[in-house]
């Protein structure tokens, strides 16, 4: 049942792929969303199987998963609703003036049109919200692609359950037949022939730095180069300010091993470096978030590589010099993750960027500055994050205002005294950052704009409206908001 | 004055532009647009010596430079008033939800940032409109990004007067002096030091296919990529449908004819593969065109390179087996095109993609086909354009639904009875295509949207009122556009 799918069928599922393109881009907004309504209900539909399933492969409790399907099936809800709404591909109309002069203008009106095919790549740590019917496959659908997803080696079992669900309700409500397609995989070949495909006009990826980067330098490979979204992963930096650590330096503790070792650290908002005041409060800070560690009993990752990679990447963050370790808990079985803390100075890590590289899994650095300049030179030495944090009293901030300027230009999320885990599906939320926490910057995988991604605006000029595409006719019959002669607007012309 | 700028004065600049970065990163839109009607009023200032220096440097005529300095100056103020409506960086805020369970929303806020210095290379083609003062120069620093422009070497002395007013009018308004920089550039040593430096975090150029797939390939060398919107040129394919052809040939030919010889045919959305019916009337199509073309006197293009690749290219295809010249203007002196048209059939068209290329001037390539599949098949064979055109009658349009289903696929500007020379600035507009018109056909190079290329969106989480920027706060004290828990408003929260 999950077997490596053979080139010739992938071929086949690209040829079905094209011919649904043809036939969904012509679909009005509100008939995808009514599309991806179906989607939702049918994954709405699967029972036990798929958590038990899930479970059984990726070892994420069933609570978690639970909860993953739930977000999962809002994510195809809200996206459906945010796409039927105009506010996302924002159409926009200016119209005719016969009598201006020189020249007269034309009408001209723009609309989204859909890329193409796009694959998607599951991730291995979200086994629903971000694999085979996640984010990249509801937004590229709202975007009008066809998707082709390419199951992950570490959960094809719940890839195909999730799989089956999407293609039964693409056939009971008579949608094209190649809106999705499946493809299993045992080695790189699959996906590197479904990206250097030139059927594929996108590729939306989540997943490693390694991983994201080949797809990226086969999209460069190709004849024509598409658009490769890649959620890289990041180690989110926290900064924590002085009259907060006085304040609070056991709450803050508390909640920083929670966030640190939520989920046995397997997300990309983990916090995996945090930033503190070399100060007399921080020794209370480190007794209570070792504790804290200790006390937090190893569990099974994801897959036994992922738990291998996470002994070995923590092993060499510990033997840099001046490095020293803090706490760690107890080691478990083959397979598992001990949360750790290690410490180092903000001198010693600036030295070293090995240091600030990514340990997937629930190891956390500290470390520690000893002048507002010191945390300055940390914020422009790191690389693009999805996330940082600042940790702080509300009367601090102003006089941390250079700190804060230099963090926003490193991170796609900025939070004030919260934690990164716990990703919201809301409009507001960026889920992205510069390189290399994102391919771009520019959009996110996360909310109702990662539609935005997968669409390209296009023009019709001077075009009869009886022949325009729905949103772009005079009547509004759909009800969306139109940007018409540099207004926002709902009314019919 | 117009020496080739040295890597340590290109060092300097870069570190200033660096420096007005991190300042002006925190103007809000309200603030930036003031600053751009400044500069556009400093244009607007500008007296003679402008027009004849860049008559002098490009051979375009005066009345024509008189109306792109106008347009040049009508982009920044029509781009500031955009930015500051809110309408094209749009700002997202979910409020807190502290009562919702399982777990409470804290509240996300998104609006967007500037990616970073920008380098703007100049076309030769719009010494104004796409140069030193032009549509990316404008959009970048509505996004809030510095600008560094590379001078076109064809017209140095223009772009240095229209730099220096920019630079006067940053000074006058008290603005970061690193807000702008001005290159020259005796060779690619420049350019490519300036795309590859680690301070520079985009790229906006407009010339050939070669240069830009140059800027994008050092792009993609660099440690962290950047994006690089470069707008490549088109052949602009033109379908003539039957009807139209029957009904109006010699009105048609005229148009055309005034259309491929507009400014000496040295247009981006230059019309320069005409698809028409091999039906009787074609030959009263053929013979109005030719004296059309013979009748069009030959006359100076921008440069003597320009001409001297005008005439190649139009060899070049002349000299492909299957096609025909149709009719020719009398030559003139060196460095001037004369129009030309040449006919082939589809389906050497089709057998043959030098035909297919970039001539850039004023020659045009008719392909005659003999059924509407022979249409299509052209449609799905050419590469992404930036314009494709439908002349047709209006009830001819059902009939041909497959043919427009396939052209939409290849283009970001669609129209109908118009031809694309003319791009209207206004938000509606779309001038980019599907690669290889374009680098990434989800960003448009013309009208406000423009500015999307240069910003990234950035979420603020649970971050106090009073230092959010200002656009987030509760009160909408810039009276922009907000979507508030995905409603479109302009209340205060």
């Amino acid at each position: 049942m999950t077997d490596n799918t053979s080139i010739q069928e992938i071929d086949n599922l690209l040829a079905k792929a094209q011919e649904a393109f043809f036939i969904f881009k012509n679909y009005t907004v509100k008939q995808r969303a009514a599309a991806m309504h179906k989607i939702a209900d049918a994954i709405e539909a699967l029972g036990d199987e798929l958590i038990t399933t899930a479970n059984a492969e990726t070892n994420l409790p069933v609570a978690r998963l639970q909860g993953e399907k739930g977000r999962t099936i809002s994510q195809w809800r809200g996206y459906a609703d945010a796409l039927a709404s105009g506010i996302v591909l924002p159409v926009r109309i200016d119209s005719a003036l016969p009598d201006r002069t020189p020249l007269p203008r034309p009408s001209i009106r723009k609309t989204y049109t859909p890329l193409g095919p796009v694959v998607v790549f599951c991730a291995s740590n979200f086994p629903f919200a971000f694999s085979t019917a996640g984010g990249d496959t509801a937004s590229a659908i709202a975007a009008g692609c066809p998707v082709i997803v390419k199951a992950h080696s570490a959960h094809p079992k719940t890839s195909g359950i999730m799989a089956g669900a999407i293609t039964k309700a693409i056939a009971d409500a008579g949608l094209p037949e190649g809106l999705f397609g499946h493809v299993y995989s045992n080695s790189f070949e699959n996906g590197t022939y479904l990206v250097s495909h030139h059927t594929v006009k996108a590729v939306g990826f989540t997943g490693s730095y390694g991983g994201g980067k080949a797809l990226i330098d086969l999209s460069n490979k190709r004849e024509e180069p598409i658009p490769v979204f890649a959620e890289m992963g990041s180690v989110n930096p926290v900064f924590l300010l002085e009259k907060k650590l006085n304040n609070a330096a056991e709450e803050v503790a508390k909640q920083y091993a929670a966030s640190l070792t939520l989920g046995v650290g397997q997300f990309c908002t983990n916090p995996g470096i945090f930033i503190a005041p070399d100060s007399p409060a921080l020794a209370t800070f480190i007794n209570t978030l070792a504790e804290q560690i200790a006390a937090t009993p190893a569990a099974a990752m994801l897959h036994k590589g992922i738990a291998k990679a996470y002994h070995t990447n923590k092993s060499s963050v510990l033997t840099q010099p001046n490095v020293e370790a803090v706490a760690q808990a107890t080691e478990g079985a083959e397979g598992t993750g001990n949360a750790a803390i290690a410490m180092t100075t903000a001198e010693a890590f600036l030295a070293n960027k090995q240091m600030a590289q990514e340990v997937f899994g629930p190891f956390g650095l500290l470390v520690t500055y000893k002048s507002a300049d010191e945390a300055i030179a940390i914020a422009k030495a790191i690389e693009g994050q999805l996330t940082i944090s600042i940790l702080g009293e509300e009367d601090e901030l102003a006089a941390n205002s250079a700190l804060i300027n230099a963090v926003t230009v490193k991170c796609g999320r900025l939070l004030f005294n919260n934690f990164p885990t716990g990703v919201e599906v809301c409009y507001a939320m960026q889920h992205s950052g510069p390189y290399p926490a994102c391919s771009d910057s520019r959009f996110t995988a996360v909310g109702p704009d990662a539609i935005k991604r997968f669409a390209r605006p296009v023009s019709y000029q001077n075009w009869p409206d009886a022949v325009l595409p729905e949103e772009l006719k005079n009547e509004n019959t759909l009800g969306i908001w139109r940007t018409v002669n540099g207004e926002l607007t709902k009314d019919n012309l």
